[in-house]
């Protein structure tokens, strides 16, 4: 990613990122960070759901003092965004997490770390900031809940855990490439790594990794379990059914994120924002306190803007990032998510908002 | 297809079965097997609305010990998958449809004999595992009715009659490629077989000794009287239309396949997997007991998937097992329907079905 | 077109046609022949709506003596097509409008002479076989009426009034080619014709030839008139509101063919098969007998099947004929006449219908 | 553009036009012409939604006196169209604003002269014809005032305010190109302009200059002290929720223009003529007396036949008469004109509409 000072070179959207980043990265890695599960229907379906996505803005409104902030589990935020746990960033740049962790901080946005983070968690909250630690639930349940104490210790604000990964799904990419971790980057949490070691026969050595690793078996209980054995805020990422959004909320998350993974698990499940409405409004109807987020597909501030319209009160972003990490580190990261603010209050203002809130009025429209 | 154990040369999804096949066939066999009828938009149809569909995943179920397994007639199968039928299969590999019925049996699945076979029932159901028996209506009453006879003395488990083929629809890439059997294949069946000798004047070999052969005025009361001469489960293959579904299990239909002959009869008959839910509901209306399902552009699990959510009982796939059989024989068809089975296990846990039932209950979103 | 004997070289689909006539005519001619106007919007949705239309195939009925007989204004018809009235055959081939009517007379269907024919009606009607006459409503209604008498006097057996040209529409390939007609090609029913001496300055020196001698100020109580000056059935071309159809049929129209001109009249009507169902009901609630034919689109016997599952009686075709004509003459006429007639009958008896008549009671379904 | 005298070059519809300028404008010029902001959903979904509204014509009625003549603002116009304000025209043509005006008037519709003209507006109405004004509002209220006092002396006919900037949208393409002013053109009416002096660091010249002159700050009581402050007829451009057109009626507006700002304000606002039917139902019922324009996208008679049909009482159209003016100055910038004026009548005349008012009971349908 050429420097900001440079006329032409500039960043001016999410895709100048992806490209100054597949410009650097070799195609396994950028592979690997790009793919989507199968035919990748969830995948594109996640961006061209956001890209059919319209609104209909409203005029004559004060909007010059308009503003991106807004709070993310109470929590103030420089705009309704959070930084998606994305794993191995080391993958992308030697820095790693921590790099990104630095970038957030600086834009005034959570950072998620992943249990899959090349760089422990310790090291991420060093640095400052908003950090929420993503939790995979493990096979062994005594090594769960030492993650967990790891991160509450380690300082994290909230804990998110992810529910649609009862194995990896399959990335065909990966599997096509033969992609595995090289020497030197590895799961800092769980000791090991989805190393050429883990050469697999039917998926990537990271895929036969995950399914040494993690756990196929968790269920509403160890939900509950969870949400007993700790007081961070809880988020519950990876949910797409009303119901399922429901309950997590019944039984005390803090917020659930809309999610097909980025369209790396079910190939076919439906794109994240088309199941954003039914989420909010079955979450609302819940009568329990509790904030929707939504991911995948999100590649400028417009996105936000229809995300806010259809009840999120924000979204991840995991792509972007890494793009702006491995194309130039912390300060790519950071040129990533402030151009991301920019476009986030610039789509507000367009649209008559001058607050984030407002945006939640605006109607949507899905244009063929 | 290049052998499993050779790291980029698997078979990762059924496309590449496919690639794997057109890179062995002749044009005109891999014609014969690609093609659909008239401008090939119930053929393309099919793919597409599945590649439409989508479905709404469930979380935290315990998916551990998550089964593809089912039942399909009431026997137990590997995964709710049977192998469709497929005429003159030693037109893609000398051993034909033993190798086919071999690997099916390996698989789990049952496996269709065709009364266009290149290899005689007895010989196919010599194999062992489940063979059911697709028979079309001769001209001759008494050579259907020994059809029937002969399919019970082999062994096989069940009828499917195909009752969508008053005559061959008019497959163009045939005609075009003046497509006729070589020697050596031929209707083992039927004394015959679609030979050079059958050059047609509108239309193929194949088309012309089908419209010698079959007959184009069968009635429900054939039905009827078919269901009083045997026994052996019926399958009444190449419904569409609700009222024929109902109709069909009135008369004591076991199953009905919702299907268009994989787009290759009328063109322009609605894609199978969007008439399944009308006929599913019907079937489901007529209080009889009768299984629905759904042939025509299944090409992974995810499809099992979105198919079982609408209310299929399983499916049917006639070309990727054909892809596999022409890329490397027995070996290959069992590759494909290995993979398949995997898929569906993977689609089932990722969408939080531990067993085939409970897909039922998953909602499907159509993504334009 | 290459003869039908030659394997390889048969016409197996209407595109077949297409592509012979581009073979062998002028591209300012082809043009003239497919262009339509605008943006040609009409033009191209016209078959996209067909290809868009799939129906509902019915099965388990004899349709042994399946057949594509019927009737278009009482009169018995090979199958429920006519051959529209396409101007200036000569251009196509030296036999111009007598070649198409003979081929139509061989294949049982009316071949419709165009008030701008290049061939005097009384030589075509001297062909024999059913001709209706097309009658543009020219500036001067005396020689408007001669031209119904003198199709009269010729034996024309029906008067097609088309209502949708007050003008010409804007057909820019026209004016892009500066198209004018050649010497010897001329209007033979108006002692004129569009050549190259009506150089237009804003269209094509047909438009200008049409503009100088048809009326824009017909009216329904022209229409009345019309009605009442003729005893010949009468079929009132180019309506597609449901209203102006009702209407005609109580002015006693014996048939409306609901046509957007091929796309040749204002671009951006909406597609001719979009319309028939609205048309179809209105003439069916205004209780006066009317038959309903469409044109526009149809490229095979798929297209003629959802014609009359969606309400129509039949339905014209215009440009295939003009390619089977240019491309062979007569014998090219003749072969792509048979060809559809074989295409209706296949696709009738596919879809379970022994009898056009059976095929209004298929349902459709339009898919994305 | 080749002159209309030759055969061959002459301008046929308004994509002749586009691609005339685009054959003399610098790419940067043409860029800022065509772009729209952020990934252009907008700009592209304008057309595109005029692609997709077809209209259902009429017929049998008299259109030989078929006029398009109409009336906006309640003074007459040889078409129900007005040349939509365009900024800095004399990047263009060295005659800029005065050149688009003469040929305005001589082709019986307003011009509108931005408040970003590169001609001052005393020029421009000095050319006679309809002159509307079109109003930002500047930070400073004295000089927005100020403009209103100049356009009323001037002998404007009426006050265009634009209400859907209250800063630049994010113009990627003029971001890219490093756009600025060249020496020569500049805000005439600003004692300004978006020279390379205001080289941008988020942006172009253009928007930087923008931002510092424009006030964010606009709301609906400046709306009515504007009303309060001039006689002049006021229409508010970039209205697309209904209830800000109803407020805007409510608050003494004689017309609203439905606008996305040609797709170069908020990325993903919904497409105008999308936005049309509810604004013109809302303010229909707000029962005081406003007109409805819309613009965007508009490229050719059949879209304004379309627009009247949903409402409006006429369109405006920036970009055409912008290629017309760059392409051959005053005389193109007529020939855009007069050819869209041709083709209102042709679309009115072939809809069967011989008035204006009649275009508004067409039915309209959206065809995929």
């Amino acid at each position: 990613m050429p420097d900001g000072d440079t006329p032409g070179g500039t960043l001016w959207d999410l895709a100048d990122a992806e490209r100054a980043a597949a410009a650097v990265l070799p195609a396994a890695v950028r592979d690997f960070v790009a793919g989507g599960s199968g035919r990748e229907r969830s995948r594109d379906g996640n961006q061209r759901a956001f890209d059919r996505l319209h609104v209909v803005p409203r005029v004559l409104r004060d909007v010059s003092g308009c503003s991106a902030r807004s709070t993310l589990l109470g929590r103030p935020v420089r705009m309704p965004v959070a930084v998606a746990p994305v794993a191995y960033q080391r993958l992308l740049h030697p820095e790693g997490e921590r790099a990104t962790a630095r970038a957030a901080r600086a834009a005034g946005v959570p950072f998620t770390v992943a249990t899959l983070s090349s760089v422990p968690v310790e090291e991420v909250t060093a640095v400052g900031g908003t950090v929420w630690f993503q939790l995979y639930w493990l096979r062994e349940r005594r090594r769960t809940l030492d993650l967990v104490r790891r991160a509450e210790d380690a300082g994290c604000a909230a804990l998110m855990v992810t529910v649609d990964v009862p194995w990896m799904g399959r990335r065909l990419r990966d599997a096509r490439n033969g992609f595995a971790l090289p020497a030197g980057v590895r799961a800092a949490h769980l000791g090991g790594g989805a190393s050429s070691a883990h050469r697999p026969s039917a998926g990537s050595a990271v895929a036969a990794h995950t399914a040494e690793t993690f756990s196929p078996a968790v269920t509403w209980s160890d939900l509950e379990a969870l949400r007993a054995a700790t007081r961070l805020p809880l988020l519950v990422k990876g949910v797409l059914a009303p119901e399922d959004a429901a309950r997590a909320a019944g039984l005390g998350a803090d917020a659930v994120v809309v999610s097909n993974h980025g369209g790396r698990q079910l190939d076919g499940a439906v794109p994240a924002v088309d199941a954003l409405p039914g989420v909010a409004e079955a979450v609302g109807a819940s009568g329990t306190p509790c904030e929707v987020l939504v991911d995948g597909g999100v590649r400028g501030g417009a996105d936000v803007l229809a995300a806010l319209a259809l009840g999120a009160s924000g979204v991840l972003v995991g792509r972007p990032p890494a793009w702006g990490l491995a194309a130039a580190g912390e300060a790519g990261v950071r040129r990533v998510l402030d151009l991301l603010a920019d476009e986030v209050r610039d789509a507000l203002g367009l649209a008559g908002c001058a607050r984030v809130a407002q945006a939640r009025e605006l109607r949507t429209v899905r244009v063929p």
